[in-house]
């Protein structure tokens, strides 16, 4: 990689992640050099989608079948959506929108087929495909800045996955000469990053260990008619107790013991999952199918930890962010799961947990402005390194 | 407009327009200045799309009801088309794909709505919208070139049409200082470029006049069974009478007498139309609906011209392109509704008839990759002149 050192710069990314509740935005300042670059979080918001978007977004994403008209339509809307919550963290930041380098906008997934599959109404397979909606070209109008977008498509052109994208980043700013490290992400689905102490690019891997809290927020909207979207700090599920049965059985998932690269989602433990394997069974206490939803996400973590990656390299800390890093009944469970390795929040690095993965995308939108590569092969499974996304200049 | 003299440089065309018939690809090499550049047309081809993939596009244009992953999985399919497309005509023109500087793709509309709408699926109304598919970095990378693609969407957030597109090609060149041009391009719907004797970028307008072949093929497709696609050099045409009375019903579609700017599509004069204004007469000769079909499109043009040109300036000569210049009962029929004007042919200006569209996006992409804007506002009704397109680097 270069390392020639770059002026400051001022960064934006946005995310709309797997549990459609609304639009990240982080505004960063961004200096140093590419290979080791160091990031400032100067403001971060999250802007709810309208509740009749959302739930159209849902319906689409769940496979409803809709004219083309309709996607076209929704793509145009949520830039517009995307847009304003850019303008609305450079408010917060006290920082005029034209000043941004550069926006990386994640989009809002609508598909994402990481493997061959039977195509729908043409004969024979599909190709690997994914499909990320909010028109970039509405955001860079709006803002009149450069924006990067779409940064899955020219990994799964290269044959990758397009996923997970943000072990690029936990590389570039948790790397360490002397420990081994592990980021966690616990989003809907939870994915580690392995960067091995004194790792280069190639030694990195990661994957996606399952669900991270996609299982539990669905229990949660579901137990109170829609009215509490995630299991606050994890306390309904420190009341209950594990079904050991119904766990073991969820732990024969296939998902599990296939080994990476693999990338999971909506597609697997969505709707059907839940139904299937938590709401088919009434007879249980509520807090009962928390706490195994949670002990299901420990467990799984900690079981790819053992099976994937410590035969491979030795770990030292276990660096977590997203949502369920806010959960310390999961924490707790985690550290306990895990006695040998220290268990620490992202945010002690620069990355405070919520706002991960949106700056992970504006320093993923940085690496493509200067023509770098945003992918890791090992981990994505692509035949090479590629420069992710596409420019609109505005 | 910068005038600085570029290295001469090669570049690739692709387009599949609203007659879905398959991919053009033409191959360019371009040299002189942004502001007068000099086209040579190295290679042309055209791909057909396998009837099964034809018909799936048509279905989902048409508004057929589909699976987010249906357009995931097409995007991508048509990428990989797209793609064999550019490889194809680089092959044909002896020239190594990587040699390349830019290929400029203007995918396949499924989708185009030029003002706002009621909306599919959500309240109120949606504003100006686009989508095309043939995902560009499926292209970037079966190419190893530079891809430009998704012009129409910057316009549009700007305010505009998002079409048409080729007036700026047309003006760079085919401006004259002494003569009037109308550059009148009949694909499946026709449009008219309109440059002024000396005329700058600000004077120049165009727009869609109507429907160009698209009337005609849907009727040929219809009567033959589908063993035909088109009235080939329109001898069918020239064997029937005009139906007076359905002509002058058909003149009255407000679309006709609508000022600019104005774009039309598959939305306005597709089967619906066919269907209700031809196919529901059914005591009608076959070639009297060809020939009046004819003079539907032969009249929409000079009566566009005398309504919406001619009071704004002269017109000296009329420089027809797109599959509709082979039709020489309708370039006839021109002539004689014209006796003022010369009609040409653009093959004369370096522009071969059917190349001609493929060849405007190589240059439109040219001109993004030197960050030159590709609009016209005048034509498209944009708020101002912006940069088209998205960048894809291999």
């Amino acid at each position: 990689m270069k390392t020639k050192e770059r002026r400051s710069r001022l960064a934006v990314g946005l995310i709309s992640g797997t549990s459609m509740d609304g639009i990240d935005a982080a505004l960063v300042r961004l200096s140093g050099s590419a290979d080791r670059p160091r990031v400032r979080l100067l403001a971060f918001v999250t802007v709810p989608y309208p509740s009749e978007v959302r739930q159209r977004i849902m319906n689409v994403a769940a496979g409803v079948h809709i004219k083309a008209a309709g996607i076209s339509q929704l793509n145009f809307l949520l830039g517009e959506l995307f847009a304003n919550a850019a303008l609305r963290v450079c408010r917060a930041g006290h920082i005029a929108p034209g000043r941004v380098s550069v926006i990386g906008s994640h989009g809002q997934t609508i598909y994402h087929q990481g493997a061959p599959e039977p195509s729908v109404g043409l004969k024979g397979p599909a190709g690997p495909n994914t499909l990320q909606i909010a028109e970039p070209a509405v955001i860079a109008e709006r803002t009149g800045a450069p924006v990067v977008a779409d940064f899955r498509t020219a990994d799964m052109a290269a044959g990758g996955q397009g996923a997970p994208l943000v072990p690029m980043v936990d590389y570039l700013l948790l790397r360490d000469s002397r420990k081994g490290t592990v980021a966690l992400n616990i989003g809907g689905i939870a994915n580690v990053t392995v960067i091995p102490a004194k790792g280069r690019p190639a030694d990195v891997f990661g994957f996606d260990t399952g669900p991270g809290n996609i299982v539990s927020d669905a229990l949660m909207r579901h137990f109170t008619g829609g009215r509490e979207q995630y299991d606050a700090g994890g306390r309904v599920a420190a009341r209950g107790k594990v079904n050991e049965p119904m766990l073991a059985d969820m732990l024969c998932h296939p998902f599990f013991s296939q080994p990476p690269p693999k990338s999971a989602g909506r597609e697997q433990f969505g709707g059907d999952f839940v139904q299937h394997c938590f709401l088919s069974r009434k007879k249980y206490r509520f807090e009962d199918l928390l706490r195994t939803s949670l002990e299901l996400t420990a467990q799984t973590i900690v079981d790819a930890l053992a099976r994937f990656v410590s035969p491979e390299t030795t770990i030292n800390r276990l660096i977590v962010s997203g949502g369920g890093a806010h959960n310390r009944t999961l924490l707790k469970r985690l550290a306990e799961l895990l006695p040998g390795l220290t268990v620490e929040l992202s945010g002690r690095y620069g990355l405070p947990v919520d706002a991960k993965e949106a700056i992970a995308f504006a320093i993923l939108a940085d690496r493509t402005m200067h023509g770098l590569p945003g992918n890791l092969p090992r981990v994505t499974g692509a035949r090479r390194a590629v420069v992710l996304g596409k420019i609109v200049h505005p």
